[in-house]
């Protein structure tokens, strides 16, 4: 079935959100409804988050014509449900660009627009930014409004909580949407998720004319306290709010925030109320509104390949190896299968880690704490001291958020907790702010931390099975996101010796010594160095940490050129082998090291195998470094990006 | 006036908690008084936390009293309040011992006794631990109780809330009693504590027979919603308690915390109670309660020196140059006075980083968020898009809590904040945990960071100049806890040039590289090699990134030995400078480098001296390793700790 673009006469009027501001409460419905579907044909092509976008549509809508932006500050939590808001601020005409190289971004981005305040792809952080803009503003004297909009899963972080806890005992007026959908990525849960599930199938919506009286009414300054708790308590009762009166916030809602019919006037309400402090508009939206196969998916359409409008039908992609992800979970399934103290843990995340195979298996030991990542780490902790082996299942860009936990209450207790990163190193069209970077660096640094990273899905099962059987500390280990290299696997995984690395290729003049997946791209450099007639030995170090000094300081003794290559940044396992040899007096010689990382920059989203290349970490640059080293080649130099 | 120890019958008695047990009501009460005495006595001797102490004696005496502890397990938040906890539980004869060398540590610690079933320092990571030990204990079947006893000042972090929103939708039965203290360590802010105020100022203790009706309710299980809901809200308005009863608590209180007749009939209450599920007793107590001294004192002896028991006079050091914490201060302010786009945030922390001094001077551009080191980063990112110049004066272990606000919010965005973290390095008597060792490595990783150190206190305020004119992007500096060198400052620092370093001292064959204040130390060194004859050039990096690339070159080419030093773990500066001379190629000849960082093991609590002997941060440490590359000296090997 081929599907003909419908005509889109309203929107075809909107360059700019000021475009809008004139238009007719008729007329916004119209554009609402064009928008939904110059957003589902969009991403029909590009792929990305459908679901979270098409409930956005009329709020989207709404925001543009009730506030002044850009100078409104409107911000996107997560951003992953900016796509409406980019068609109507400029970016229409690149909108089927999104998530492909040099296209726009996934998520919003102060780079891109004006109108993208704040970037974000990271959840709960939008209230923060949110009142220090409130709080710059109330400084210079400025009279714009600041508006952030976030969902109910990003409310279970305890970001979130802090800024509340910040901007209810302040006087800047700040206006938080809660886009309560009752799906973030994964089924909610948590006690705050239940409470507004709660305040809504409690009662119907509220009807205009309470909501009139909710955000029009005035406290009288100097009220008797006890009888404005009984007030404040009786407004609980009427409207469910209490909990975020208590935290400081006007409560208003919980009103559809499908019609434009309620949103407009309430929010015009509260744009025009001269009450200080903050504002908390309770908006209940459905996710994937108004696109029947998102509707009915059970995921919501979250994130998407390329489809077919009209059947919703998805592009699959060929059939190949496993995922890592997959392979992760089995492989987990098997040690649990073991041993009954093998537990899991998630951040919110069950599908994207494979943890939901896991809970499928064993329901009651798999944990999904809600988007909570130092807790998650924490909880873990605890876990750990009463004898478990928990697995932490999260992405390495997330466990940045738990940075503190796992240095204060896993590294320096030796408690034994599991990290499984998934997602480390290039991660494609989620760009820069999901790729796993920095985890061997921040990781590497603590002492007690055991340190591994996977080469093929084969070798993540065999660590998983060791990080199961590692019980005399903390140990990570990490793997890309993507498909495996089709390698034979065992049903379970084998116990590898802690801090031993492997050699696969010996040869005699040029070491490379490769720590995760880059190992592939080794190996063929190593043919394209043997084919110019040098010899080069290939090793596997598999730990970065404790390293395997046996074999870093005899590739360093018995090569001309020895090359570390890892997808991470500066300070992690090239810079562990420079230590190690420095201090054994290995670098005062002959040896030319040279340790090639990420560059100092952040990739943008492309796809991965660009990425590699734009990041230096192809066997063309493994081939570039090593001559370059010999002074063969004159290219070498430019081969890995310099750091400034 | 001499102070004559008083006798102690009952705590004479008590070895470990089992002992007390049978004691009864008035013998407790006896108890507590004799521990009161005895943690002042201690405190007077060693210094420490001796307020917190003080308000947790009844709530101490009473834990222990009506729960199995160490079977039921018992965790202290933050854990400095946990002195009186170390005399009943085995830790009498070493009390004055307490964050000595060798001696006891001023936090909970695992590695101390049985009874200290968490280690912390950090704050609010209480419930999660607990969380984890309650599950834990669920999936083993057994009966034991969990009790985490936390702060009101610790509510304020989100790590504390992702708990407990997760811990209410469980069914796992855990204890958490919150001690309002109404003070932390600087007043409260925040709305939840403005809450917890109102919970306890509008109406008085709940009296007995109240809160035996309160514990010992139950709740038919099919009730109907509506009914239950007006009940809650009725119980709200009893009780006050809505808050945490909506984040799925069982709310009890508040209740007198230094009345054994409340504590210990609702302490049992709650321990007989079937229900499952989290509880919340709220108990109120006061700050250094039953010391006059340190109840009339402003922040309550928060953390103390020695001093003398029947005047509270304290022993002052004796005057010395200023601390970095003060001079950081100073110069903010004078960068302020200057410029009124500079702001300054603190996570509740304003008197320890210095920031008192500037709230007092610009009250309308000082934000103390409470303990929200995540919100506190992105509050002052969204400062900085509004042109502002935030400082987040925070110290180097805290700032870990913010690690994805920093990568994510800030320098992927390249937002203008300016990190000023104080406690770089080694601190002293709180030991490991709250030790700067990582931030050299967990910030360098990160493009567009630009970080510095200070040498001296001159330093620190030209690099709070030079931070305060940087606009391009995030910028970090770095300095100790202690005082300075009493080295001449001006009004106000002077603005240096980005990514460039400064000869001290100009020699031939030895280069040491400074990266920090072991400046001074790399200088009694550079004596000592010249006294043994071999010529050696100092130099101060000022900045581990951009890093001064012609000044780490240049020692590289005309030096036989390079060493750098910096007061933190690997993965940092020397990292980068290995990184740098190795993609120069000037690893690949003779120079002999040798980086010199922290060990890979945690520096336990000791005098800082100490410390810096046993981490191989001294001038002999430097002398031992440029010998031993120039094959001088023997011992040399020995001087860097190795990694393994």
């Amino acid at each position: 079935m081929t599907y003909q673009a419908a005509p889109k006469p309203m929107l075809d009027r909107v360059r700019i959100p000021a475009d809008l501001r004139n238009f007719s409460q008729g007329q916004l419905e119209q554009l609402a409804s064009e928008l939904r579907q110059e957003t589902i044909e969009a991403v029909s092509i590009t792929g990305g988050h459908l679901g979270a976008s098409l409930g956005v549509i009329e709020l989207t809508v709404a925001v543009h014509a009730v506030f002044d932006t850009p100078d409104d500050r409107l911000i996107w939590d997560v951003g992953h449900q900016a796509y409406p808001h980019k068609i109507l601020t400029g970016r229409r005409d690149r909108i089927r660009t999104l998530r492909q190289g040099g296209g726009l971004s996934g998520f919003t981005r102060r780079s891109e627009s004006e109108y993208d305040p704040f970037g974000a792809a990271h959840s709960s952080t939008s209230i923060s930014a949110g009142l220090g803009m409130a709080v710059g503003r109330d400084l210079k004297g400025d009279g714009n409004h600041v508006i952030a909009v976030i969902g109910d899963g990003a409310m279970s972080a305890g970001m979130a909580y802090e800024a509340m806890n910040n901007a209810g005992a302040m006087k800047s007026k700040l206006i938080v949407i809660l886009n309560d959908n009752d799906m973030s990525i994964a089924p909610p849960v948590g006690a705050m998720s239940a409470y507004l599930s709660r305040l809504f199938s409690s009662r119907s919506y509220v009807n205009l004319r309470q909501l009139a009286a909710q955000v029009t009414k005035r406290l009288p300054a100097p009220m008797e306290r006890a009888a404005r708790r009984a007030e404040e308590y009786a407004r609980g009762l009427l409207t469910g709010g209490t909990l975020f009166e208590e935290l400081g916030f006007y409560y208003v809602g919980p009103i559809d925030g499908h019609n434009l019919d309620h949103l407009l006037p309430v929010m015009r309400h509260i744009r025009d109320s001269d009450r200080t402090g903050p504002w908390l508009l309770h908006v209940v939206t459905k996710k994937g509104k108004g696109y029947t196969p998102a509707e009915e998916s059970a995921d919501k359409y979250h994130g998407v390949s390329k489809f077919n409008v009209v059947t919703g039908e998805q592009t699959k992609a060929p059939p190949g190896p496993p995922t890592y992800t997959k392979v992760f979970a089995e492989s987990l399934i098997a040690e649990a299968e073991a041993d009954p103290r093998v537990v899991a843990v998630t951040a919110a995340m069950p599908a994207g880690t494979g943890l939901d195979a896991f809970a499928k298996r064993f329901p009651d030991r798999c944990f999904d704490v809600g988007i909570a990542e130092q807790h998650a780490v924490t909880f873990a902790a605890g876990l750990a001291t009463e004898g478990f082996k928990p697995f932490v299942a999260i992405y390495s860009t997330f466990l940045q958020r738990a940075y503190d936990q796992v240095v204060h209450d896993v590294a320096i207790q030796n408690l034994p907790v599991r990290l499984a990163m998934d997602r480390a190193g290039l991660v494609g069209a989620d760009g820069a702010t999901h790729a796993g970077s920095f985890d061997i660096a921040y990781l590497g640094c603590l002492p007690n931390m055991v340190l591994m990273a996977a080469a093929d899905e084969a070798e993540l099962s065999h660590m998983v099975a060791t990080a199961a059987a590692h019980d005399g500390g903390p140990i990570a280990l990490r793997y890309p996101r993507g498909e495996g290299t089709g390698v034979a696997r065992e049903a379970r995984g084998s116990v590898l010796p802690i801090g031993k690395g492997r050699v696969l290729r010996e040869g005699s003049s040029i070491a490379i010594l490769s720590y995760g997946t880059r190992l592939a791209e080794a190996m063929k450099a190593a043919d394209a160095l043997a084919a110019r007639g040098f010899s080069t030995t290939v090793a596997d170090a598999r730990f970065a940490k404790p390293l395997d000094t046996d074999l870093v300081r005899n590739l360093a003794r018995n090569h001309a050129v020895m090359l570390t290559i890892e997808e991470g940044s500066i300070g992690g396992f090239g810079s562990f082998v420079m230590h190690d040899l420095a201090h054994a007096g290995l670098l005062d010689g002959a040896t030319k090291f040279r340790p090639l990382t990420l560059p100092d920059r952040y990739i943008d989203h492309d796809k991965p195998e660009k990425q590699h290349d734009q990041a230096g970490m192809t066997a063309r640059h493994m081939v570039a470094a090593a001559l370059g080293a010999l002074g063969v080649d004159d290219t070498a130099e430019a081969a890995q990006p310099s750091r400034a």
